[in-house]
């Protein structure tokens, strides 16, 4: 903590003195690379706890231990990703932490031009992490995330295939759909003409899913069907920081968490 | 629509002259359900299309379309709900709606004395949202939500096990541990000592669970774990606006929704 941090922590504290801390499983991009891509696209500092401090994992099982009751002001999360802000503030769960970030790193419409545009930004947020995320997990964890794949094999290959022909194109139509439509204002970003942090979210789902079910997203990018999906991908990892920070070693790479690749649960549909 | 209402039409819109319409599939509570009793609960008038307008279903397939490409403000919804207000603002996803009706009916900390505790009661729902309602929904809809039940019911067998012994149980212990904390200010309400739209969702999800797993929530309801739970449960359904609501005809019966009662699914753990 530098002297300057120090002496006005002794003045009432604003926003501007608080520090980001993501508090996530070490390792894995998982949900918490949605609140690093926040961070990182907009050149905002932030201290990822597990996997750059002591603390390590135990920074997170002290999060979500059934003994942590939270404090006066925050009621525990059930689940990391966590956000701390300052010493004051934790908030939990993806789409909400993103929320809470999304007007203090520029990553909504301003609300005094768009109120209604946060509502907007968090609508397809959520509707991403639910096809792009969620269901792509469930795929190889059908019946029970606390046991193994290699337990529930057979399920996971009958919900691979319905997820690889019914609802992974179902949602990238959609999205190919918001980009067609009058409130992107041009098609290069979801909403409002202007990188929010849905655009990033959606970039990362699409990453994470190239990485899980290579050959039936290389089939349905292929297809020409979902054009300006993949552009925006395309144009959402080439803008400088978010190059500079996949380039980086802070990017961490895909493996078991909630995208995986296994090749028996992506054979290319009909 | 009374003469003062139109007359003030005539001028510049504000917040107040707008109306209130709930877009979602007929004849069952589904995640509408949230929506309407958020409206309930405040006395709010709003009109629920689908169940009270001759528009029925079709409110709802035109905003699903594939045609629908959205408006100028508006990108189209993927699924209902869908909140319309006023003319100009078309809102989708469940937890979405009751952010941007929370503020507005009243159902959330005020912004100026609490400016954090909307998020903390949008996590709380989303938690609540995930655990309670999409899981359950899984249980019976393990590999496809398109195909049917029958077509599935090993796998939700399976499913249906491990959620009434592991994550059913997960999930009340975690709200158990809300109520129990500081942050709820006392135990009666899920944070800030008030009401919030997080206890209508907790409450409608237990609601929903007790209809569809009657035995295994009667089972977990007198292992005396869960009394903050199940007292919360209790207080919300005797809230005066709530429990006119609850006997009035505007409550939908539980029926081929997102809470099932199939007896097979239902099995007591041990």
């Amino acid at each position: 903590m530098s002297s300057s941090t120090r002496a006005s922590k002794r003045q009432k504290p604003n926003d501007a003195d608080k520090t980001f801390q993501l508090i996530y499983w070490p390792s894995i991009p998982g949900r918490g690379e949605h609140i690093r891509l926040a961070f990182e696209a907009t050149g905002t500092p932030y201290t990822d706890v597990s996997n750059k401090t002591d603390a390590g994992v135990n920074a997170v099982l002290s999060q979500i231990s059934d003994k942590n009751s939270g404090d006066e002001h925050n009621p525990p999360p059930l689940a990391p990703p966590v956000l701390k802000h300052g010493d004051d503030v934790t908030i939990s769960q993806t789409p909400n932490i993103l929320l809470y970030l999304g007007p203090k790193l520029g990553l909504v419409p301003d609300v005094n031009e768009d109120p209604v545009g946060l509502y907007h930004v968090n609508a397809l947020t959520l509707t991403a992490l639910d096809g792009l995320s969620n269901e792509p997990h469930d795929v190889h964890h059908p019946i029970a995330s606390s046991a193994y794949y290699e337990d529930q094999k057979p399920e996971a290959a009958k919900k691979a295939e319905d997820y690889r022909n019914v609802r992974l194109p179902k949602f990238l139509e959609y999205f190919e759909r918001v980009l067609a439509g009058p409130a992107s204002q041009g098609g290069e970003y979801l909403y409002g003409g202007k990188l929010s942090y849905a655009d990033l979210v959606l970039f990362q789902t699409l990453d994470g899913l190239s990485f899980a079910f290579p050959k039936r997203v290389g089939k349905l990018r292929g297809s020409g069907k979902y054009e300006k999906v993949f552009a925006l991908y395309e144009r959402v990892k080439g803008l400088d920081k978010v190059k500079a920070y996949l380039e980086s070693d802070r990017r961490l790479e895909y493996s078991m968490g909630i995208y995986r690749h296994y090749p028996e649960l992506d054979e290319e549909g009909e």
